[in-house]
C-alpha cells in the first residue's frame, strides 16, 4: 500500500492546493526519530546553538512574503495578521538564543564540602542537561509561532534537544518550508540537518510519542487530542514528560465598578479580542461575567454592537467550521440562554461571530455545564450575575484556564477579593487589557491548571526551556571532568 | 463493618508490638483531605511557615529518645542509625525554613512594558504560588527523613502546601508520633494543626491519589506500587504531577586503573556502603563493573572479605525478607552466575549479605535482564568485563539510576569517556566515593531517569520545593493589587 498523499487545503474554498508529501509510516517515524536522535552530540555547543537559532530567525525573515503566503493560503489567517506572527517566531528564536547564551537557564548550584555539616556534605555541583529528542505537535491556530518554527521548536533546541516535529494538516505547506529554512539554518551553523526532523500524518502522531527515543513532548491543541496523546505518554514502560496546551475558556469578571466607569470602552475592547483571529487564540475570553442592571447592559450592546460589526470569518478548516456551528448551535438552544448576536454558519466557507447571554445564577446552580468549556471560534458567553456570590459559585464551577482578566474600577473595593478567586484559575491574571496577545518576556506564563496545560511549565517566555532539562548533580568529581559551567565555585 | 486495625510490628520477632490506629476509610480519607484542604490559607505568611518548620524541628529534637525507640522497634535499623537519621530530619526541616524566608524559590521575574517589543510587551511579574493538597506517600527505609516528618513533608509545607500523609505500614507508631508533634509545632505557630494530617492503609492510599482536592504526589517505594499510583494520578479527570522514586540499581564502574591503584580500599568501601542499613538504601550501589583479572580479583576480594564480615542483618519487615531471599536465589541459579559470598536467609528473621558476580559478556549480549534489576537489600551483582565496549553495551542496558559512580585513576584515561556515559543513566553521577549517604544541599539532586523517578525533580536539597509551586504571571495589574514580592522592578 502507498504512503497517503499529504495536501494543502484552502479553507476560503475548501479546494485542494497541492500534494505537499506523505504520510510517515511507523518506519518513517522510527528513522525520523533515530535521524534526530543522531544529532545529540552535535547540540552539546551553546554557542553553536546561538547561532544556529539566530540564522534560522534570519533565514524565516528572509522568507517571510513566501512563508506568510503559504500560511494565509493554508490558513486563511490574513497576510497582516500572519506577517505579526512571522515577526514574532524570529524574535522567539532570537529570545532563546540570547536565553542560550546568558546561561542562567542552567540553574548552576555549587555546594563545597562541608564536612560538619549533617550529614556531612561532600562537593556538590548541579546544572541542567538536555533529556534527549522532543516530539513537538504543532497548533492549527498558529502557523509559524506555536508550529515547525514556533516556540516549543525554539525551545527544545536551545535546550539542546534535537526536534520531531509532527506537522498539523491545515498548514502542510507552510510546515515544509518552515522545517527546509530550520534545516538549512542547521547546516549554515554547522550542524547536521536532522536536528530538525517533520513528519506528517494522524498516525505518524501516534506512533511518534510511543517511540522509546522521545523524550520528552510538546503539544498545542484540543483537549480530546491532548488527552489521548497525554495518556500514551504516560502509559509508555517509560513514562515520558508530555507538556500539552489542551484548551482554556479564559474567563473575564467585569464588576460594577467598572462598567459604571466605562461600560462602552470594555464592551468594545472584548469585542474586538474574541473575534480577533476569527476567535480562534487559546486566550480568547470565551467567557465573561457582567452585572446584571443598566450598567452592564450598556457593557453587552457595546459588545453585541462590536460583534454584530465584525466580518464573517473563514475558520483555519471545515472541521473547525462545523464543530463550532454546532457548538453554538447547542449552547444558544439550552433554556434561558439569548444570542444578542446569534453566532453560527454565514456563507458556504465562513461563520458569523456571535454572543450569547445567561443568568449567572443558572450556572451558579449547575446548570448549562456546556457554556463552561471552551467553543473554538468567535463566540463568547456573558453570564450576568446579580451579587458577589453568584461571581463565586460560578468561578467555583469552571475548569483550568491559561489567563483570567479582571475589569474593576480605579478603587474597586471587590478588586483584591476577585483578584484572590481569580488567581487559582489561571496561569496569567490580567487587570484590565485582554488576554488575547501573549508577549515573549522573561516573565510571561503561559499555561495553567489543567486543561489549559498538562503541566505546570509554560510554553511562552523564557522559562519555557525549562521543560526540555534535567537536572544532573556532580559529586566530587575533579575540575578537569567537569564542564567548564561547574569548574568555578563561588566566594568563600 | 469496623474499621481494619492498624499494628505496629517487631521485624526482629515478627510479634505485633501495639495497634496504633486504624485504617481510613474511603469517608476518612475524604475528611484528612477536606481538612487540610481548609487550612490553606493559613500557610500564606512565609514567615509563619518558616518558624513552623523550625518549631517542628525542635519539637523533633526534643522527642528524639522517645522517636528514636519507636522507630528502632519498628525497623530494626538500629538506634545509632535512628538517631542519625533524626538529626538529619530536623537539618532538613530547618534548611527548608531557610529556603522560605530566603524566597529566591519564588523565581520572581519582573518585565516592565516595552511597546515597541514584537508583540508589544506589557507589564508582566511572575511568581510561583503553592499547587494545593499534597499527598505524601512515605517510604518503608527512613521511617522519618523520607516519611511524615520527611524531605516531601518538609518541602510540600516550605511551599505553602498542606500535607496528608500515608504512613507507611512498616512504622505506623513512628508515623503517628511524628505527626502528632508537626500539628503541636503548627499549633505553636499560630496554624491549624490540620496542615498536617496522617492517614493508614493500602485502600486509603488509593482514594488519596484520585481525590479531587489533592494537587500533587510525592512518593518513595517500590516500582510495583509507585507505578500502580503514578498510573491512578494521571489517569484522574484532572491529572496531576507525581514525583515518586520507585527503584534504582546504582551502577558503579571500575576502570583497570582505579584497582590498579587501590583494589583492596574500593572492595572495602563498596562493602561497607553496599550493606550499610542492610543494603536497604535506595541509592545502594546494587550493581558493579569491574575488570577482569588479578586488580580485578584483588578488588572482589577485598569486597567479598569485607561482605563475609557483615553480621546478619533484620530486613524491614518479613514481606521484604522473602523478597530478599526469593531474588537473590533466583539470581544466584542463572547460568554462569557465582557466588563467592552468598546472599539469603539465616536465622528465622535474619538474612546474610552476599555478593554475585558474572561475566560482563553475557549482559552485554542480553542474557540475564534480571541482573540489571534492583534487589532490595543486601546484595550486589559484579560484573567482570574485559574490555571497553563490554562496558558502555552494559551500561546501554541499564533502566535509569538515581546515582552513578566512577572509580577511577588520578589522570585515568578513560575517567572522560565514562563520565559522558554514566551520566544520562543518573541524576547524580560521583568520581570515587559511594552513592549511600545523601547531603541535603542546594545543589543536591535526588533523582533521575524513569523508573529512579517519575519526573525530573529532586526529593532531596533546596530544589525539591519546586515540585509544589506552579508559576503565575500577573499582567498590567496595579501594585497595591500585587503581592509584596512582586512590587519592586528592578533598575532600569
Amino acid at each position: 500500500m502507498s504512503a497517503a498523499a499529504v495536501w494543502s487545503v484552502d479553507p476560503r474554498t475548501g479546494k485542494r492546493r497541492e500534494q505537499v508529501a506523505t504520510e510517515a509510516t511507523a518506519a518513517g517515524v522510527d528513522r525520523a526519530v533515530r535521524a534526530a536522535h543522531a544529532t545529540r552530540e552535535s547540540l552539546a555547543d551553546r554557542t553553536v546553538r546561538a547561532a544556529f537559532l539566530r540564522t534560522a530567525a534570519d533565514l524565516l525573515d528572509a522568507s517571510a512574503d513566501e512563508v506568510v503566503a503559504a500560511a494565509d493560503a493554508e490558513t486563511a489567517l490574513g497576510v497582516p495578521r500572519l506577517t505579526g506572527e512571522l515577526a514574532r517566531t524570529s524574535a522567539q528564536l532570537r529570545s532563546f538564543a540570547a536565553v542560550v547564551e546568558d546561561g542562567a537557564y542552567l540553574d548552576v548550584r555549587i555546594d563545597l564540602p562541608d564536612p560538619t555539616a549533617v550529614p556531612p556534605r561532600p562537593d556538590l555541583r548541579r546544572w541542567k542537561i538536555p533529556l534527549g529528542v522532543v516530539a513537538v505537535y504543532a497548533a492549527s491556530n498558529f502557523p509559524l509561532a506555536f508550529s515547525v518554527p514556533g516556540g516549543d521548536t525554539a525551545s527544545a533546541l536551545a535546550a539542546g534537544c534535537p526536534v520531531v516535529v509532527k506537522a498539523h494538516p491545515d498548514h502542510p505547506a507552510t510546515s515544509e518550508l518552515a522545517a527546509a529554512l530550520l534545516r538549512r539554518a542547521a547546516v549554515k551553523a554547522g550542524l547536521p540537518e536532522d536536528v530538525v526532523v517533520l513528519v506528517h500524518g494522524f498516525d505518524a502522531g501516534v506512533e511518534l510519542v510511543r517511540h522509546p527515543l522521545v523524550a520528552a513532548v510538546g503539544f498545542t491543541g484540543s483537549v480530546r487530542g491532548g488527552r489521548a496523546l497525554f495518556d500514551a505518554a504516560v502509559a509508555r514502560p517509560v513514562p515520558i514528560p508530555f507538556h500539552g496546551e489542551l484548551g482554556s475558556l479564559n474567563p473575564v469578571v467585569v464588576t460594577p465598578g467598572a462598567v459604571a466607569e466605562r461600560a462602552e470602552e470594555t464592551g468594545a475592547g472584548l469585542a474586538g479580542s474574541m473575534t480577533l483571529g476569527a476567535g480562534q487564540f487559546c486566550t480568547k475570553p470565551g467567557f465573561v461575567l457582567a452585572p446584571a442592571g443598566p450598567d452592564g447592559d450598556r457593557f453587552l450592546a457595546a459588545l453585541t454592537e462590536g460583534v454584530a460589526q465584525a466580518a464573517p470569518a473563514v475558520l483555519l478548516d471545515h472541521r473547525m467550521r462545523t464543530a463550532f456551528v454546532d457548538g453554538v448551535t447547542e449552547r444558544a438552544a439550552l433554556d434561558g440562554v439569548g444570542a444578542p448576536v446569534v453566532p453560527g454558519a454565514a456563507a458556504e466557507h465562513t461563520v458569523t461571530p456571535g454572543v450569547l447571554t445567561v443568568d449567572a445564577a443558572r450556572l451558579a446552580a449547575g446548570e448549562h455545564a456546556l457554556l463552561l468549556e471552551e467553543c473554538f471560534g468567535p463566540v463568547t458567553v456573558v453570564a450576568r450575575y446579580t451579587d458577589e456570590a453568584e461571581i463565586a459559585a460560578v468561578l467555583g464551577r469552571l475548569p483550568g484556564n491559561l489567563t483570567a482578566t479582571l475589569h474593576c474600577a480605579d478603587e474597586d473595593p471587590a478588586a483584591p477579593g476577585l483578584l484572590a478567586a481569580l488567581t487559582p484559575l489561571a496561569g496569567r491574571v490580567l487587570v484590565g487589557g485582554w488576554p488575547t496577545g501573549v508577549a515573549v518576556a522573561a516573565a510571561q506564563h503561559h499555561g495553567g491548571p489543567y486543561p489549559a496545560t498538562t503541566s505546570t511549565a509554560t510554553s511562552v517566555g523564557a522559562t519555557a526551556i525549562e521543560r526540555w532539562l534535567r537536572p544532573v548533580a556532580y559529586q566530587s568529581t575533579p575540575l578537569h571532568l567537569l564542564p567548564p559551567e561547574l569548574r568555578d565555585a563561588p566566594e568563600a
